[in-house]
């Protein structure tokens, strides 16, 4: 499982030392644009992405991995991050939400679905200034390439609004990808149930163990990111335009929505947990019952033939006529009398 | 299950395309009053039906079906809702209140009971101006027929009134309602305790099951929607008169009459939960005692018999008079000595 | 049970249509007084009670009975109580307070406890004015008799104080009652403490599951009322003197040292529980004990006759001299040996 | 158990009636000081005690039992307290402090460690004016008898301070009195843990039930405590200095932190729960192993032997010579087998 | 567990009386810095180091070893620190922040994780001032030696700042290490979980238990101190600047992450208990399993051979030339047919 390894290390520097930058590329992209203009620059250095900015424009500096320090420490210092956000943005961290004098920051995990129902995550962070929206993420790729084109084409409102509402549209499309990831868990839920009243093995607890630990892992991501939502909303940043505040507080209605949905389903899966085990009580008991029925009957017919198999001089029994089938017969009404009395029992 | 299916899928876009309108016809429905008039429109087309609202009178535009997108665009643009607000109308949302500058916006559940305790439901959305109350129901048909007839022989307070107690009296049928399902639920709840003291069955348990999950979806449509009647109260809404906030404030108690006996039943179902483990269990128990009872009286009886089945050349009992006679004697002994025991120990 | 049909039936509306009264009769009462006078009239008919009502002295009217609707309605006009509130006061609704223009309304749940442990219950409602205080209950007959005679006597300090104080002796009363019924809880539960170690039986079992029930029942009389008299204390009621607000306090705390009781009978009551579960899973290993040490000790014996029962041309052992001795000697030897094995295992 | 009782009977008016004194005395004890002088008086009749208060010095009125309620209701005159406190303090009541006019009003549990784990408690009352203390007991005895003594060689500060300063210190020696009870209850949960590995009885699971009662007694006690602890710090009272207020808040911070204790011996107590019922279900693991290995070895031996018991005309192999032998060969290799398989199945 | 002990004893007072010093030495340290300076002394004797301290530097006096309370007496006169507060510093307390008119004072725990995952823990306190910083510790040797190191080299920007910002470092030094510690946590649960699924073993449940007791420790440790960080972030402490809060407010962060991951690990842990007692009742269903196939099997078997070991005089089967045969089909008839119901019944 990805995330729990991130889980059990609850915290991961990236930028121990500020070493020389390892292999990999650190990609850089600027998108700039207003109503008229629009300007996409990719895979610039960052002393040239520096020199690009132009505050007449909402500049989008995307910034695809963290782990070579100098770049991050360029930016950041152009953009005058302070220390310990950039700590913050290149270390595994909560989400959470803080404005500063020049800027505003938010931190979040961005969460995707692969196959299996295995579930994968990166953290994004924003700074977003006057003029100008910075995000890192971990990895190259990421879900806003249909919204980059629709920037393109001018489609929807963001080309006539600031960075204020690009973060929102950002952030929108994140949260509504953690709907995709819950559903995904939903569904596992309804599998599960249809199975486990038939079957309660092994494999199906370990699914349901296996869901409680996703819906942790949601809860941690979950949470603090409403936490964060409602200190912007109440806070009344600088940097978010009264207008677009509605747009936030919806965000941060379809997470109090994403929390609720959880809650539930973590009821739900509990709820599967007790059916799991009342259906290895019922088998255990249905088992015992078995075992009870075979030895109530046995054991009496097992006695009276070994009464006859004794040896003694004087049995005279041995020597009736009808001795042998007069045994029968006591055994044949022994046998009926005890499966009436678990009939009666209500055992079968 | 109605209702699981919208749990497990936590949001559903009903308008993902601006797409031309499907088969299903969205009705519309437009009555007017006030003290002296009543006017009432069914099934005008959205054009006719705007050019009719009348300021001097209470407008109340009912809207059934959600399905087709342009029409719901084109009342919210006449009414002025915002982007956002359509987007909760058109999708499954928590219960909401949220007020803009123009409107008072409020969205909830309606829930019915149908047969066999299933319970189904229903979204509504109110949009409460100066002079209008727009209401968007999912599907055709719901609980205000005999209130209808109410206004229009102008029986109760209502054509006295605003907008605000249309609002109001239609929010009453709504969680009246609710005190319907949530009898019937209870009703359930008391039939299964007389069953499952008798018989700790399978289907009981499916049944304790079933009305928690009943009770989870509950709880997710009362808990927001006390939230909201709350926020309505305490934020002394423009478009709620002073002398109306009286009878919200009813509501709300209502909602939270109804969370307090939606606890109440939470507790006396996993009441029921306990009740049911435990008959499992003394039935196992019984299992057990009968298991033992018997292999303690036979095991002992075997083995005597058995003795008396060896080919010893020398085994002087087989050759006493009285032996096989004296080999019952010591067996009844025995027997009567275990039952006693057990008599004793209060196993039967 | 008699409350848990209350419970089941979240809100039974005792008025739904104004139609005549039933056959049983509202009784009506009046007691006056000031320092000076008392005056007490029984059964007036509604009509002549209002016209009695005298400013000048403290008004109690107690109303028995509320399934006469015009009575109430009457009532309701001459001392301008709201419609809701009449609703509130012919329905089963729980404990609140709230405050009106003309007057301070509170209604609470009067606990009575009947033979065999059993919890009924009653609604009061008050209405507080300038100069009355209106009383409404369900049934005849209540607790305040003796109280009534106090008044009369002008024992105590409520003939120099106003209605306020009338109100907080009313209420001190019935809280009073509360003790008496939570005692009555506590014993049941010491009692069945005793018994539960020595019998884990299905009926102790009933009785546990009944007394979680009955502290369901007053947790859900108990927290209302806490919330309705935590209001009154912090709004600063216009119709309760500075000097009587010391006496509300006291029933606050009261009602705060019950709701502390009850959750720690809930504790002591869940404990029981454990017990009742601990003791059985006892019972069963105990059982399970016996049927093993009987199965060890008599498997092998059965076993060994089995094989000098068999019937082999060659087996020496059956005309050995002292085969038959040998065998009880060897067979002893078994039995002694596992008895120990047992007692060093600490199974007897 | 002695507080049981108290916490089953939840409320105790011991002044029903304003009766006679019963035989056994009320102590009162007067202590006077300041910088300089020093008087302790003892068993002063109450009219005495009065004419001796002087407010000059600080002067705490010391009372052991409260069976006699005409000398409290003296004291209460004097001192101006309130009917409803003096109520309070002859009646077991939940700790609580409220700010009167003339005085403070504070009242707590004074716990005792008495032999065999038991705990036992009294309760306390003080009453803080301008220039007096009293302190109202139970019974005679208390654990300030060194502090007396400190007071009286005037060590420490207290001779330089006044009565608020006095109230600090005996409330810091009763709450320090509660480390001892709960280090006691602490050492039991030790020793359970040692044992109850070894041994899942019957009476370690008793005495794990008693350390979860004792832990809700204390909760009774400490978490009222707490917050009458803090309404003293919020309100500013006017009978205590800003310099002592410090003192208190330390006392605050003993309270919290046993608060805290409590609640980390509630969690550990509740983990030796969980290690019972785990010993009690592998040692019936174990017991069920025992009884199936058994079973399985000797069952397809015992069929064996019965098989060469039968009397068939026909049945050769009792007639070779090496049967026997044979029969004996096949027995032993089936019984090797089977166990092999257990130790492959890890059952040994 | 070194800690279970301080868990078990609530509180234990260091200083009881103030008696002359036990042979273990104090070791003070005296580190005196601006940004062009830097004095470390040590083993300074008490009287000495007081005379060095320099208001024109930062001075941070560091005490490793609290059992001597003259030398803790006498500093606590020099820096005025309340005889509480030194009470405080002596004893077991939980970490708390408390403003004096001179200095800031601040309590909390460091943790160590030594081998075998055991956890322990040393107690250090802070008295910030204008220009000190007096750190005390119970033992000698800390977690501070590489950061002594870049004060000496003037690394970083502590040389540039203030007391406040050594505070901050010291402090974020501390926090750091709590990552460890709960990381090595998060491993173990890491590594129970493959474990228990194999092998449901007493020893696991063990692990399990004390990971259980681990945390409740750091719960302990962790939640009192976020509360006193964020008594400091609130309060606005005049011996914090304003460009230092920002630090503080980081280590809040991190504090509140650690609580986050505490909690997450309290799930995984508990899930943990779930699979193995999951684990345990599979178990002891397979047990039981093969016994009753075993019984089921062999009992009807053992009958037969019984009947045909009978001695009547007239068994007619006895004498058939193939009854042996026939009896041999009949039983693996049998067998086979139990057996292909188990299979059916999906027991193997």
């Amino acid at each position: 499982m990805v995330y729990l390894k991130s889980m059990v290390k609850s915290k991961k520097r990236l930028i121990q030392k500020p070493e020389p930058a390892p292999e990999e590329k650190i990609i850089l992209e600027l998108i700039q644009y207003d109503e008229k203009e629009y300007i996409r620059q990719d895979n610039l250095p960052v002393e040239e992405l520096i020199t690009k900015i132009n505050p007449q424009l909402v500049n989008w500096v995307n910034v695809d991995g963290l782990h070579n320090p100098t770049i991050i420490q360029e930016l950041g210092k152009y953009f005058c991050i302070h220390q310990l956000l950039l700590e913050d943005i290149t270390t595994d961290h909560q989400p959470k939400s803080e404005e500063y004098e020049d800027y505003l920051f938010f931190t979040l995990k961005m969460l995707y679905r692969i196959e299996n129902g295995v579930i994968d995550y990166e953290q994004i962070s924003f700074v977003l200034g006057k003029d100008f929206l910075v995000s890192f993420q971990e990895k190259e790729g990421d879900m806003f390439d249909s919204f980059r084109e629709r920037i393109r084409l001018s489609q929807g409102r963001v080309r006539k609004l600031k960075g204020d509402y690009l973060l929102y549209r950002l952030m929108d499309i994140i949260v509504d990808n953690y709907y995709n990831v819950l559903d995904a868990v939903g569904s596992q839920i309804e599998q599960i149930e249809e199975d486990v009243y038939q079957n309660p093995s092994e494999s199906n607890f370990l699914r349901i163990q296996k869901i409680k630990k996703d819906l942790l892992f949601l809860r941690k991501a979950l949470y603090p990111l409403r936490d964060a939502m409602n200190r912007i909303l109440k806070d009344e940043s600088n940097y978010i335009e009264t207008s677009t505040i509605r747009y936030f507080s919806d965000v941060y209605d379809h997470v109090v929505h994403l929390i609720d949905s959880l809650e539930t389903y973590k009821d739900l899966n509990s709820g599967l947990m007790d059916i799991h085990i009342n259906s290895m009580n019922t088998r255990m008991n249905e088992v015992m019952k078995i075992l009870t029925v075979i030895s109530v009957i046995f054991m009496p017919l097992t006695f009276i033939v070994g009464v006859y198999g004794m040896n003694f001089d004087v049995l005279p029994e041995l020597h009736w006529k009808y001795g042998y089938l007069g045994v029968w017969v006591l055994m044949i009404t022994i046998t009926i009398t005890m499966i009436r009395y678990f009939k009666y029992k209500k055992w079968f």
